[in-house]
């Protein structure tokens, strides 16, 4: 599964590893490339695949197409505000909307009529309407012979105000997003949507079917789905662009387009870096992950209800470890490594061979300084200003509220970006989420973190001995737990109000303890800002700049999770000598269910046994594309030549796990739900015929 | 689980880390010690329990116990050489006897006559002849001022002297054996078994019901149990010394003791090296086996043979979790890290009151010391000898042979004590081992390994690239396995018999491989011996000496896998509020099966349903009583004041898993089956009969 929901779990320590950055290679290949909107690729469209998409083409598509704010992406499928996307989007959603008694995560749900759509607790939906190129004002703020922690503040402070000012005069969310790692700032702006009510989930065992075994291979046969309708003002928006369904599957060799969100890649990254991800940063997540992974499990396994409070959980620790093994078998391939170097030195030397680009050499170092310095604070970091340590939801409310009541005395540029005036709703839209929380599920975490945060920080450690007290992990986390009322919406909104003073006088525990550790927490975080972030983008701005003199306009920036258009045809490829036949067909479920006995986790829900007789088995049902796509893009949209819905992005194949390094042609795939096998199931196994008339339409 | 297969399974590695040390409690517990069998505490014996063994009553139960090479222990059960013992000690046997078409580690087995006994493929047995304490011999080699690396080699000398003399004397197996970690040294003589024959096992849904879940709990109902017997010159072995089958069950406050073989404490450990293990040492293995458990896992996912091929290993894993999850949290408990120096800061003074013992108080410096070398030592250790990075039992053997050309050159005395004449039928009862090898398994194990290795000493590093030879882990170790024919026993005793010619010409990757970098694992072997293991064993012998003058015979020595008597009653204990009985009935498995709808690990085997009626479910099944057991305890028999068996320890409680720091009176309960229930079962479900008139007779 493409949906990066693991990696932001890690919050902020994992934005810094693995943020945004941009690409190197210098030869582009086949259908590789995340494209900008606003710099598509056109003449490698028109010499390879003949096609040139109208202004008007590309505009529909962009706003056809959403980000969901919980990591993946989606598109608006009909006039009256439906949303397409992934049930693994989906399913931190359906997990908030059960309950011990109706889990909608496992069963599925279908709203027959509006009434019984169900809005979402903490959802926000974002259309990009603009784009607008800011990097001259950015990179005007820089003056030369200043520092890279300086820069770096001023661009930030910029940034800020770029944001707030197109917020203050168009009511949209407004961000100033950094490409090429430093080298281009563009300014997006997007219309938000907040009241998102679920309308559609199939079973869990068909949307996965084939569970963790089956992720990241192909063939597949899985219904990985769901669909959201966005409302306003209590009633479905009318939308103006929204993707018409498709009246024909996809074939062999097509070209088809991909508009999503692809979340991060690390394409342009110096050799130095792609060594300290592989010998610190993928390591130190990694240890994380096998042991959450382990602990989840074992969580569940205490009986059925700690079993639905851990799956969601522990389906994304999962979908992580698949992932980053995936990143760190590509990294510890040596060839591929060879094969940036190579990159690198052909680089260097068109560099040297041009005077005004000279200095960019230092740029090399520079990053390679920045990493090692990154190797020494990035482990406290993890643990301090990201989760690894607190791991509660409790912890990262108590953790907002702290640091709202500080930054709101401060002006708004100079605030934390993400207490900025301009993404103020946005935060309070997850601070004030009414999903429940169970506080015993909160504990068994936090006790399981802080055993960890411990073990890894020393027991002995100023900062471990702050957060313990005195106490062991266990009595520890029953304490904080007990102490705290932030479960409750309204106790956060009180203190939320009641600003600095209500922080001070608060005896909650959490509060308390955010409020204790604050200091080091933003000691580190400034730090790894000043000495690893601030130099790293000021170097990769250069090099971005070399980059663009040297190749010219073939290089598209590394993900971002902003909106990219990728492109590529319907194709199979050879896997140990073996073809792999791009499009599976819906009698290929059954098949793939008796070939393994029906045994957990392929086994198909009961509603596709009663319905076989009425399906047509001959219907395609998954297929992969040559598209160029990674975490982020689960639920993105494929579309043909006439801008129609043609299938559901949901996975990439094993081979595109390195993805995030390299793009490999002749093996990398991702995976989608084809459009007819969806309405094939919407209509004969679901029968939800007000919704497929409604795609219809 | 007791069994620390987990723990060896991590060979040399852990033998630096959980090896052998001693016991610093000032005030003894009530029914804490794991005592020498030639060092008894007659006094508290007969003040507390008015009971004296006599001489021949305590050279009965010795010789009547038998310690299992793999790990775990036994006892004779009859005059015919039956042994008894856990069927998790024996499921490595039972997996070396199973084949894709017939798994008797998880169907079980039963001989009905000699004829049909299976020959396990590399099982030795030893029984407890005599002991001699060697100490002053040992002792004496040591001049003073001699720094402690030499006087360690010249003991390690010594000792290797005094085990060739007895070994060629006696032809019996001969271990000098280190106590209070250098305290003391005792010659134990063994009597050897390796002709050892299965006999009985249940199926594994018994043995282990209630899987990983209900591990180190209590209540509990598993029969957790196999019969071998020994064989000598093709014959059923005629023993003089067996335990007779106890007529009557246990009940509630009755004295009890177990005889049998603890693996390995650390309660003499200061308060820095406890805090070295849990900042450095844990820590380390903990990452290794959450990774190994989660690969082991995603292994047997890939089909039916995978997961037979997997499961022994992902049981020890699973175990070896609980079990130093169990100790790390013991270590983070602040409580008990208090009660540690507390007891340290009195020891300390009393020595500081005794002028003859002042010098002693620069040995806690000097293991504060070793410990901050082993700190940095370790990573590299655990690597190359150990074998985190190279987790394969073809390495393994590959490593044994270029190492054994190597030493069969030197002196007896000279060589490494594996290799030393007086072990070395056991070295080649291992090396020579028919059990079946498979290289698939082989190679995933590998690829994972080799890909952790690049991973935590970093994947430029020169010991690395030796390793890898410029190839990915996954290339590297297929390479690896396809040209390497020590699968074959007979090119093993080819290459044994060659010696350093045949090393020195073989053409054998793994050959080629271990001996290229057998010198950098002898040299951190040799570090690890001078920086760190020299100096903590003359320290902690200082400390002995110490504890001895202020605290009187009231010391036992830490366990060290040698036969220790251990006492306690039968009794139950509070957990959270609540009275935990010590004592469940037959019939509870089935109400246990019950109250978890018959879901796996918690469903009953077929035998179990078609005899329920036949069975008589008063019987008592499994009990818990308070002495002081710990891994390698696994198979111990437990017997009364009679010396007759009455139960079969398999478990410790969840409390227990401290037990290598601490003895906690109140909670830590040892976990056996009752005599009762293993003949009700063997009788009734297993129709064994000539098995149950044998051991009754």
């Amino acid at each position: 599964m493409l949906y990066p929901k693991n990696i932001r779990y890690l919050a902020v320590s994992l934005s810094f590893i693995l943020g945004s950055l941009s690409l190197m290679n210098t030869a582009i290949h086949a259908d590789e490339g995340m494209w900008l909107f606003n710099q598509l690729p056109l003449e490698v469209l028109k010499q390879k695949y003949d096609f040139t998409p109208t202004p008007e083409w590309i505009d529909h598509v962009m706003k056809s197409s959403v980000r969901f704010n919980i990591g993946g992406s989606g598109s608006f499928i009909s006039k009256s505000g439906l949303v397409l996307t992934n049930h693994h989007v989906a399913s931190d959603t359906l997990q908030k909307l059960s309950t011990p008694q109706k889990n909608l995560y496992r069963e599925g749900f279908y709203a027959e009529t509006q009434d019984q759509e169900i809005k979402a607790p903490d959802l926000e939906l974002n259309q990009l309407i603009s784009i607008e190129d800011v990097t001259a004002r950015v990179m005007g703020v820089v003056k030369p012979e200043m520092p890279p922690q300086e820069a770096y503040a001023a661009q930030k402070s910029e940034k800020a105000k770029i944001e707030k000012e197109s917020f203050e005069q168009t009511g949209l969310r407004s961000d100033v997003v950094t490409l090429y790692m430093g080298g281009q700032f563009h300014l997006y702006r997007y219309k938000k949507y907040t009241d998102i009510r679920l309308v559609f989930a199939p079973e869990l065992d068909i949307a996965f079917f084939g569970g963790d075994q089956d992720n990241f291979e192909f063939p597949r046969y899985d219904l990985d789905m769901a669909i959201f309708r966005a409302y306003e003002n209590g009633n479905p928006v009318n939308v103006e662009n929204y993707f018409s369904w498709s009246r024909t599957d996809v074939i062999e060799n097509e070209l088809i387009f991909v508009s999503g969100h692809p979340g991060g890649t690390d394409r342009i990254q110096t050799v130095s870096a792609l060594k300290a991800q592989r010998d610190f940063q993928l390591p130190a997540i990694l240890n994380f992950i096998y042991r959450q992974e382990i602990f989840l499990q074992q969580y569940g396994y205490e009986g059925k209800e700690q079993d639905r409070l851990a799956s969601t959980d522990l389906f994304g620790i999962k979908n992580g470890r698949k992932v980053l093994m995936g990143q760190l078998k590509g990294l510890q391939d040596q060839k591929m490594m060879q094969a940036k170097l190579k990159a690198e030195s052909e680089l260097k030397l068109e560099i040297s061979k041009r005077p005004e680009l000279v200095s960019t050499l230092s740029a090399f170092d520079q990053i390679a300084e920045a990493e090692a310095m990154d190797a020494k604070l990035s482990k406290r970091s993890n643990f301090l200003e990201g989760y690894m340590g607190l791991n509660t939801k409790l912890f990262r409310i108590a953790k907002t509220l702290v640091r709202m009541a500080a930054e709101d005395l401060k002006k708004d540029s100079d605030r934390l970006p993400e207490f900025q005036v301009s993404h103020r709703a946005s935060l309070e839209q997850r601070l004030f989420s009414t999903a429940p929380i169970y506080t015993q599920y909160e504990q068994a975490k936090l006790t399981f973190s802080l055993q960890y945060l411990a073990e890894q920080l020393g027991e002995d450690s100023p900062i471990v001995q702050k957060i313990l007290m005195g106490k062991s992990p266990e009595e520890r986390a029953q304490e904080l737990i007990e102490g705290t009322s932030l479960a409750a919406v309204e106790v956060r909104k009180l203190i939320a109000k009641g600003g600095m003073k209500a922080i001070r006088y608060s005896q909650d525990t959490m509060i308390r303890l955010a409020a204790a550790i604050d200091p080091d927490a933003r000691s580190i975080r400034k730090m790894t800002e000043d000495k690893v972030e601030g130099p790293k983008q000021q170097a990769y701005a250069e090099i971005a700049k070399a980059l663009f003199a040297v190749y010219g306009t073939k290089v598209y920036p590394d993900a971002t999770f902003t909106l990219r258009l990728t492109f590529g045809t319907v194709s199979g490829h050879m896997d140990n000598g073996q073809l792999i036949a791009p499009i599976t067909k819906i009698g290929g479920a059954f098949e793939h269910e008796r070939n393994h006995e029906s045994e957990k986790p392929w086994k198909l829900p009961a509603s596709w046994h009663q319905a076989k007789d009425k399906l047509n088995l001959e219907v395609p049902f998954n297929f992969i594309s040559s598209a160029d796509i990674i975490g982020g893009n689960s639920g993105s949209p494929v579309i043909n030549r006439q801008g129609e819905f043609v299938g559901l992005i949901f996975d990439g194949n094993i081979h595109s796990t390195v993805g995030n390094f390299v793009y490999i042609p002749e093996t990398n795939r991702a995976v989608a739900v084809n459009s007819g096998g969806i309405l094939e199931a919407l209509s004969k196994i679901y029968n939800a015929k007000a919704l497929v008339e409604e795609l219809q339409r």
